[in-house]
């Protein structure tokens, strides 16, 4: 009984999120369907990040066991053959060892959140950014940023409904750089809280807007109340772009 | 009656391209009937560059008369409204001198081609570049690319409709760059004949496969026949990112 390893590209718009809610378009659902399509067998798979309805990803990953010693190409062949068409893909699948769990072995989690900044409407991009009309300082939001890195009790910034059992996270990196008219906000922890980057995007945003200062956001942090956090930054912009596995 | 200058961009998914055809979603009459709605006056516009169907543009260019003296950003604001909720806007206005005309007026246009290389199928850059899934060589595509650089009679890189006067035109600049999966290729020049860029793409991309050497491409440009070009790469992937007029 081989273990599987997918990596897994998909568009969110259009989905639940990643996880399945009966009767509903769910990416996981749509998978676990494709891999019955391909060789009959109905299982349930994890993924390493439960992404929200509108969330992205890039390089989501889930494993699935299967009865058959199928070569890893042809399973990502067959796949993607009954994954279309929709946008979803497996872009790699690895056979690993039985102790492999996309989700409990993950040991750091990489998102990106997009913006573009300018005044026109979004045509190319539109559900695949959030648009920002009004000029951010993207340097203040990245020195502001900084306060949110490190082990903190994420409290402010965590879904009501979150369902992790501590609310202290550590966040290794928090970046905001501009290119242009686009500002791309990148954050990689071992694990996060529900909601935790679209609620630090949201805050940012607020410090772009010369709405908060730094010292602000601190001060939100260290209240450890949700009814401190500014608005969610909406789903559209926000993609789970890498899990990393030890060796 | 002040001339405008409007700077647009679209998605050319679902449209029949720039032109207006009868009955057919086309860029041009969107633009035509938003001037209509916000000012009432129906008018012509005409564009830099006639795009295909499902061709982009992050920088077309036209221009329209108006019979009164509005201000530029209020005509930005007014047709951007009137363009919801369509992949379509106006991403700048400026008043400019009756002299001015978008499509004579110009003196080079710029245009990338996104190929994305990879054996998995597209997800968020479906219709956005072209999927190729067998591996492209594309250093042998640039160093073979620079067989068309330069003034060259492009018969065998023209539509067999095209309507211009002359097959001759100088290409300034065509480069293909590999960014990991991805593959650009930018190419510009005064003007160019229809499909030629889709139909350098496609030649490109026999000399990735392997397929045609620089040479091949050589012996093909100087044959001036059109059947001995490659097939034209899909629309998709085609972006007119920009229009050069005189200070």
């Amino acid at each position: 009984m081989p273990r599987y390893k997918l990596t897994i590209e998909y568009c969110g718009t259009g989905y639940v999120g990643w996880q399945r809610q009966d009767g509903q378009p769910s990416i996981q659902q749509s998978i676990e369907t494709a891999i019955a399509g391909f060789c009959g067998e109905t299982l349930l798979i994890q993924g390493a990040g439960r992404t929200d309805a509108g969330v992205h990803a890039l390089g989501q990953v889930a494993h699935a066991d299967l009865s058959k010693d199928w070569p890893a190409e042809r399973v990502q062949g067959a796949l993607n053959a009954h994954l279309r068409p929709q946008k979803i893909v497996v872009t790699d699948v690895k056979i690993v060892p039985e102790s492999f769990e996309a989700r409990f072995s993950a040991v750091k989690r990489h998102y990106r959140y997009r913006i573009v900044n300018r005044r026109a409407p979004l045509t190319l991009d539109r559900n695949l950014a959030l648009h920002v009309s009004h000029p951010l300082d993207a340097d203040a939001m990245h020195a502001a940023a900084q306060v949110l890195v490190g082990k903190h009790d994420f409290s402010t910034f965590r879904f009501i409904h979150c369902q992790a059992p501590s609310p202290v996270k550590t966040v290794d990196h928090l970046r905001v750089s501009r290119f242009g008219e686009e500002i791309e906000i990148t954050c990689s922890a071992r694990s996060f809280l529900h909601n935790q980057v679209r609620s630090f995007v949201g805050a940012l945003k607020w410090v772009g807007e010369g709405r908060w200062s730094a010292v602000d956001l601190r001060h939100a942090l260290e209240a450890r109340d949700r009814r401190r956090c500014a608005p969610v930054a909406a789903a559209c912009g926000l993609y789970l772009t890498k899990v990393d596995y030890p060796e």
